[in-house]
């Protein structure tokens, strides 16, 4: 298996942009079916042990990904995953602990279970919690990759809270940390993301963002696709700013700049947040080499501590349409509100299916799927 | 008095900048001691009617921003509390009171006393809740402007608490909202800041920003002294880039983008956060125009909730010591942790005593302190 090559190529870029035609065309783009794909991946992960309903719990959310053009985060994801299975880094079925409780914190052990099965859980603890205790923190060990941050926020606004997540992610065998410090040349840290959502009269208002300035991912296809990156995002070993990716994977490797640019500062102290809440404050340290991938931390308030809960969804909303009264900037048809631009990238897809490379990534789900004994015949 | 006009220039700036030697002789700048400040700032918050304590707070918090480095938030701010007061939107010794009580959660109405005796009792009563229940949430009412987020979260920090704190500014009746959503030409926030503070062995670590790219006091700044802006933070109000000062203010008036240029979301969704939790969670909405200035919220962690707090600052000490061994990047000396360019200033400035422009910020003091019959005879 090609590892992790072609995991996080920007497929929604070539549906759309002409200049990748050719690209498009060798990769073949085939469009499939979301309930398709969740069967395929509830088939594979069932095959690797997992109970039905943590199977439907990974499933669901990789596909929920891919229909909000998450890529990264989608049913690429099904490769990667395998990997860790058979290298024991993620074991299907193993027992989810709620440790170190007081009444409005704890610890969740996933004890390797897959990374939503524990951030699901991690979830329902906090919700628990601040519904009876008005606020709570929950955060996490040894928990693989959890996916998309704002799907666990978007669950703590469903219950009329607003949630704050954050994951910082350790140093890996094989990656090690590749966003530098503002200032700094080597990498010390993660794309570490923060997430929040609060619920709003339409749908939840959810960011999700990294606190560096591009994915890893975005670097990885570019490079694939012989693409050069935009400037002021990553510069090379000795910290000179580039563009061609092929600067980047070196060797030696170069690193991602924090968000901000001028303001990389910013961007840094964002992310060593993350560190504090998901590493430092339940007695883990980011600096030491892990097997597992993802320090989780959960913030949830609950509106009814505070007055007027009953109107709180209506308060968020009429936030929301300030936000949008603005007119457009040049370049701009109008103002989106956080999580906007996935909610209508969902229900397009609900429509045209889920767009996937059919000779690379569906190939190799195909692959794996045969030798688990799932089938992937389209019905 | 000439409203404002002075109130943020970049002091620093022209002691260590050559260019500026012109307006520097020009502004005359002298540097005062600490203490001397300290005790003419007292002086007029009393005389206003401030019992000694709160007096105290204030003249301490505006003394230490100004070591710091901190002109924005430092000593210049006499000026406005004193029209504030005048105009009856700061009213000295007004009683502060805790409302909307549980547990875990409270609202500090300041009822207009100055900001930062409403914020530190804010502060106060968070620490006191998560030390009782691991965690809290505070927000406030009727404070006016609480000066240096950071100085908030420190004092969490000093607790053996992570404190995460935002401040949301409403439409103001004389200034709006001139930070523009991302994809929009027209102000819908302010330049709200986010700060968090964790306890380290050395000192604390901070975290103070604001969640867009420039403060209005820069740009007010960079018009006094006849100075482009950098490129990427304003636009006009046709929302194209702009350099110049002047086609900020107009009329019409420009305004500031968010955090991030073409990740500006990233700093719009974190804006948007510093809303929800200090105005809509309370019961307030920030579209409407309000006569007071800073909607405060603060959370507040405690690590004696999860194991091993005894190493908590052991713990991030060392993570801050993993950031700092990171070589520097051209342009760089070394990589400085949240917080340590102010605490630097700091100690500078102890040595050196505060720098301030003699004809205007300090000939302005002057009257206001012979008004109030304080004096400003240099002991």
């Amino acid at each position: 298996m090609v590892e992790y090559l072609y995991l996080f190529i920007n497929v929604d870029k070539w549906v759309t942009d002409e200049s990748a035609t050719p690209f498009k065309s060798f990769m073949n783009i085939r469009f499939f079916d979301p309930e398709f794909l969740r069967e395929v991946a509830h088939g594979i992960f069932t095959a690797f042990g997992a109970p039905a309903a943590e199977a439907a719990i990974v499933a669901d959310h990789l596909v929920e990904a891919s229909l909000m053009g998450m890529e990264s985060h989608g049913v690429t994801r099904i490769l990667q995953y395998t990997q860790e299975f058979k290298a024991g880094r993620v074991k299907p079925a193993a027992p989810i602990t709620v440790d170190s409780e007081t009444p409005t914190s704890a610890i969740v052990d996933a004890h390797l279970n897959f990374g939503q099965v524990g951030a699901h859980k991690l979830t329902d603890v906090a919700i628990a919690k601040a519904r009876e205790h008005g606020v709570s923190i929950v955060t996490s060990r040894n928990f693989p990759h959890t996916g998309r941050l704002g799907a666990y926020t978007t669950k703590v606004a469903e219950a009329e809270m607003i949630g704050i997540a954050t994951i910082a992610v350790p140093v890996l065998p094989s990656l090690g940390h590749f966003v530098v410090p503002f200032g700094g040349r080597e990498g010390r840290l993660a794309t570490n993301p923060v997430s929040w959502a609060a619920p709003g009269t339409d749908r939840p208002v959810v960011l999700d963002m990294s606190t560096a300035t591009m994915a890893e991912g975005k670097i990885r296809a570019a490079h694939a696709e012989g693409q050069t990156l935009p400037p002021g995002n990553v510069i090379d070993a000795q910290g000179r700013a580039i563009t061609d990716p092929k600067d980047f994977y070196g060797p030696p490797r170069g690193n991602i700049l924090p968000l901000g640019g001028d303001l990389g500062y910013k961007g840094f102290g964002l992310g060593i947040l993350t560190a504090l809440l998901g590493s430092a404050l339940g007695g883990e340290n980011l600096t030491e080499v892990s097997e597992h991938h993802n320090n989780m931390a959960m913030i949830a308030i609950s509106a009814a501590s505070f007055p007027d809960p009953e109107n709180f969804r209506q308060r968020v909303q009429e936030n929301m349409d300030y936000l949008r009264s603005s007119p457009p900037a040049e370049g701009f048809d109008e103002v989106l509100i956080p999580g906007e631009p996935e909610f209508r990238k969902y229900e397009e897809r609900i429509r045209t299916g889920i767009p996937l490379p059919e000779k690379t990534t569906w190939a190799e789900i195909c692959m794996i799927a045969r030798e688990f004994g799932v089938s992937t015949s389209v019905p």
